[in-house]
């Protein structure tokens, strides 16, 4: 279970006028606590950012959320160890009517929740995964942003969440393999690393930037190109990054099957050696 | 100011645990109450359905969902005159995560709005409309469904909150006009009735369906055909619908003018006789 903070109190509830229960009109980043410390908190910050300037939400300041964090995991008792913090920037209150007409300020909501990590096996054997049919709009708005406007990832997740797979990955109209439900998904291609733009829909994850980022840093480029069903059948490894679990090899998507490969066997070393200590 | 009720109680908030407010999972009607009658309910209560089935919530019953509107149009002084009724019906409080773990029953809320009438100028003289630059995503999972997700009206209903127009007009990326921000619309092109279709994006109004199957019924066709920016150019005649103020011309968007024609007031008038007593 989960415990909410508001403005520092302790709430179990939003008010019904909220314009992120009516709309959708806000944002939220899922940030991933270890020993106490928000880990990529820099990135996280830098999408909320962008989606309040998208969105003409006022931005929180950065060193208010960071207290209100503090604050709520200490309340928490979460200041050790391992948990998740979301972090919901809402509209704020409105009237009816998809205007914002009110000056009301941003709700700023903060929840805290236990957490532990995945299964080694997971990390060293892959996981299964399975392909979507529920496919993603194109053109959006709001392409790469973390909104709260999720029923795509509600969809497509309800197709597996009876069948045990640990995610699922999701294309646009045009079969383009795009990201999984809560993650985004890379590909090794004769030793190239490719993973999908997110332009055109999609989140682009706060682990994916980590991830790009510091390969970069290693000399190793990741190609921001299309991979389409058809390609998937031809790439020799597949793995996805999440902000919660690192990055995490897939061993099968629906009927097709990859061996964990030594690229990805090395993105995870690397990733590890940057602090994501899961890919240990 | 609305006053809202869950389970017949009157309340301010919902659960900040609650679906709708973490992911928009869940739908909304907005429904004209006339002399204490929901105008179109049996519309709304279709659409309503629709859009359980597509997001898998179970459809509260419509006989309590009658009772509930009853109820709380008489906790609200709103049985006589003129009013406004929003029905949400979110997937219930969850766990975090996108997939529906819990068997938590849905969230039914009911507000009721103060309203007036439109002024009779509109109705005669037609609406000033924008042009939106933001676009709609095309291929939703969602299309023609009226979601918790309304992002995309949102950011359209933005761009013409301080400049004084009554609506705006949406396109998709291929430059086919889709809807209005918070209407449907029609087009009259050499006497004949156009409406865009919503099966890529966009919401199906009841106001629209109405309009359509009443004009059917009377022998007048409407076709549901795409309209581009570049045909607006050339079309004679101008409407849109909404649920509350039934048909209304349009006499401009951005820098195109329309007279009010004789078609849109021959639909108003078939409108009109048809109970959408605004259109008279």
């Amino acid at each position: 279970m989960a415990e909410w903070f508001l403005n520092g109190a302790a709430v179990e509830q939003v008010a019904a006028s909220d314009r992120g229960f009516q709309y959708g009109d806000g944002l939220f980043e899922t940030i991933a606590i270890r020993d106490g410390q928000a880990r990529l908190w820099s990135y996280h910050m830098d999408r909320l950012q962008k989606g309040c300037t998208r969105l003409n939400i006022d931005m929180p300041a950065m060193s208010g959320l960071s207290d209100s964090l503090n604050a709520a995991l200490q309340q928490s008792n979460a200041l050790s160890g391992y948990s998740v913090v979301k972090i919901i920037v809402s509209a704020g209150t409105g009237l009816r009517g998809y205007g914002r007409i009110s000056a009301d300020s941003p709700t700023v909501l903060l929840g805290v929740f236990p957490a532990a990590p995945l299964s080694i096996n997971s990390y060293r054997d892959g996981i299964d995964t399975v392909l979507c049919q529920t496919r993603l709009a194109v053109d959006s708005p709001t392409a790469g942003l973390k909104t709260l406007n999720r029923l795509e990832q509600v969809l497509a997740r309800s197709e597996f969440v009876n069948t045990g797979e640990f995610e699922g990955l999701t294309m646009d109209a045009d079969d383009n393999i795009i990201c999984g439900t809560m993650s985004n998904v890379f590909f090794v291609n004769n030793n190239a690393i490719l993973t999908p733009s997110l332009d055109r829909c999609g989140v682009k994850g706060v682990m994916r930037r980590h991830v790009i980022q510091t390969l970069e840093e290693q000399g190793v480029d990741v190609h921001i190109q299309p991979v389409t069903l058809a390609d998937l059948q031809d790439v020799d490894e597949v793995f996805v990054s999440n902000s919660q679990f690192g990055v995490m090899p897939v061993s099968s998507c629906s009927d097709l099957h990859w061996a964990v490969g030594k690229t990805t066997q090395k993105v995870m070393s690397i990733m590890a050696d940057s602090g994501v200590v899961e890919c240990r």
